[in-house]
């Protein structure tokens, strides 16, 4: 598609993730941008309007291209028998942070209102994360002037995406924290490998892949680029940036050397984070049942983070998680963007000699 | 150490990875050094004589360096309410097959036997899977000028085996086939993926590393190589080469595109296979009992292979199984190895031309 925006013109192979629930704020995406790389706000659980006012936040700082993140909403309701029977398992929970559960409602995350919204401001990069857009939206995305970008964790989405005309893909590895973004949530709760990953779909479907998961330097990015992407995207690696709403009790773990899983425990969906109390107790037990259960446990985690209870917190982190560092944003992008050329660079001279 | 072997002499980064249970032999082994990669036997459940036969058998044809596997002694026995509560699950299993299931006994398979055999013969390479060697036993293969490689699942693995004195190390991401080769085998069922891995180890450990799981092309290695590795090790991309001893059974299913899935039901122990109806249905129950579990199932496995049953087999596979070409050894090491040069002169081209 002319006109559309094109990963591969971006000074730097780097893309922000978007990290739904805190982390992602206008000044991280500006910064990102700023850097050369391409800034994404996270739409996910905020309402349209909260996400208008960050569109034109980001707009009034940088003239640089960025993107909004959409949730997809889930097709049916989760089984109501299988959400009450966790609800009862998680009231002590409830009780320990002195609060109700949420009501475990299905919606759809005001998927109209923000469609309309990325419409109307012609956000030049809009990727979907849990499902594939149609083919009609896509095309209504196109004629906004909107690249379409697909979140794919397997081969078979990425064709599916690619045969419903998006422009890229997000190459998910199992590796990533925060939620895996496949299309169905309830085939199996193990992953492939970003590496794998990548060279599955590099092999079979040619468009622009930007891969994530666990990449958190230079060396990270510049594998993934002989892989086959068009570019990293990052997003454990700024969390730690002053720029990100990362909270305090989340930063403080980052570095811990603790071991991250996948879990349905906090939201009913499945998403990697830090080993803690809450998530080694439920993860056998939580149910397919998003967004039901995120918004159950939505006062739980409210609660717990305003005690700094880490135990009972979602600390979503990727498998590279302590390589995050406590740097500007803009200084983390330029710095992993020199390092990835340098690995280049050195990669080949030690390949040159070679016997 | 100096006059040991060092993997960064290859004269391709590719290092063969030992295929214990039937896809290993001499003839594959013989090939792949011959093409400039190394060549490995696994020493994995054959009798002491047998790989003293083997070894003879490669440097009757090649004056190449090579490597043979050991697997390290699970150091105490399962819990016998665990396995008995097991196989009696699998007693349905055993007669569809019409056999009995195998003692399941507790051994060491011949370690010192083996570990004498080694020594005795200077295998330029020794790699260890299942555990890590004391540093008193690394000193006494150092004596007899022996590289010893130790396979690794973890940063904690990696300073553990550093610290015990080790030359290289094998790292394995949760996308390799076969074996798990965590130095334990109960702490959790998922793994980190290769590339996140890879990274933290090459930023705490200065080892020479050979990166294993999922690499099935040139692009693969070329990117682990700019990862930090010395060399990548190929498992499942080597299986359909004439020269592996792959079941017919087996090679019929590697470009299927079915999903592959950690287990313990074969073994006793973490694997990862293809899934089948045997793998779907005794997964969640299968114990930690390396090798009670081997040895049980080991008649049922047999009978399954003559039969052609591929639903009650073992089917190890990597994540990139897909990728694996049918093409003689020789050809796929020399391969890789040009599309992984071709992989980096063109990844610094395209990031090169960015603005």
């Amino acid at each position: 598609m002319g006109g559309l925006f094109d990963v591969t013109e971006l000074e730097e192979p780097i893309v922000q993730a978007p990290m739904a629930g805190g982390p992602s704020t206008p000044v991280l995406a500006i910064a990102v941008c700023e850097a050369g790389g391409l800034g994404f706000l996270a739409a996910g659980y905020r309402p349209a309007d909260a996400v208008r006012t960050e569109i034109e936040a980001v707009r009034a700082a940088t003239s640089r291209p960025f993107g909004v993140n959409l949730f997809v909403p889930t097709p049916r309701p989760a089984d109501p028998d299988r959400v009450r029977a966790y609800l009862r398992e998680l009231a002590p929970e409830a009780e320990r942070q002195g609060v109700e559960l949420g009501e475990p409602r299905h919606d759809d995350d005001q998927w109209q209102a923000k469609l309309e919204l990325v419409c109307e401001e012609r956000v030049p990069a809009v990727s979907f994360t849990f499902g594939c857009p149609t083919a009609e939206l896509i095309d209504r995305l196109h004629r906004a002037t909107i690249a379409v970008w697909v979140t794919v964790t397997s081969l078979k989405e990425a064709r599916q995406a690619r045969d419903a005309g998006a422009e890229a893909l997000i190459v998910q590895g199992t590796e990533a924290g925060g939620h895996r973004g496949s299309f169905r949530d309830d085939e199996g709760s193990e992953g492939v490998g970003l590496l794998a990953l990548l060279r599955l779909i590099a092999r079979s479907v040619s468009l622009p892949l930007i891969a994530t998961g666990g990449i958190a330097d230079g060396a990270a990015v510049a594998a993934v680029l002989c892989a086959g992407a068009s570019a990293a995207q990052l997003g454990t690696a700024l969390m730690l940036a002053p720029e990100a709403g990362t909270t305090e009790a989340q930063r403080s773990l980052l570095s811990d050397p603790r071991p991250t899983a996948l879990t349905r425990a906090f939201t009913g969906r499945l998403a990697r984070g830090l080993v803690n109390r809450f998530l080694s107790e439920h993860t056998d037990t939580a149910p397919v049942a998003y967004p039901e259960i995120h918004h159950a446990t939505s006062p739980l985690r409210a609660a717990a983070r305003k005690r700094g209870d880490t135990d009972a917190l979602n600390l979503w982190a990727g498998q590279a998680h302590q390589l995050a560092q406590p740097l500007p944003a803009g200084e983390i992008v330029r710095t992993i963007g020199a390092d990835a050329r340098r690995a280049l660079a050195e990669t080949r001279r030690r390949i040159d000699a070679r016997p």
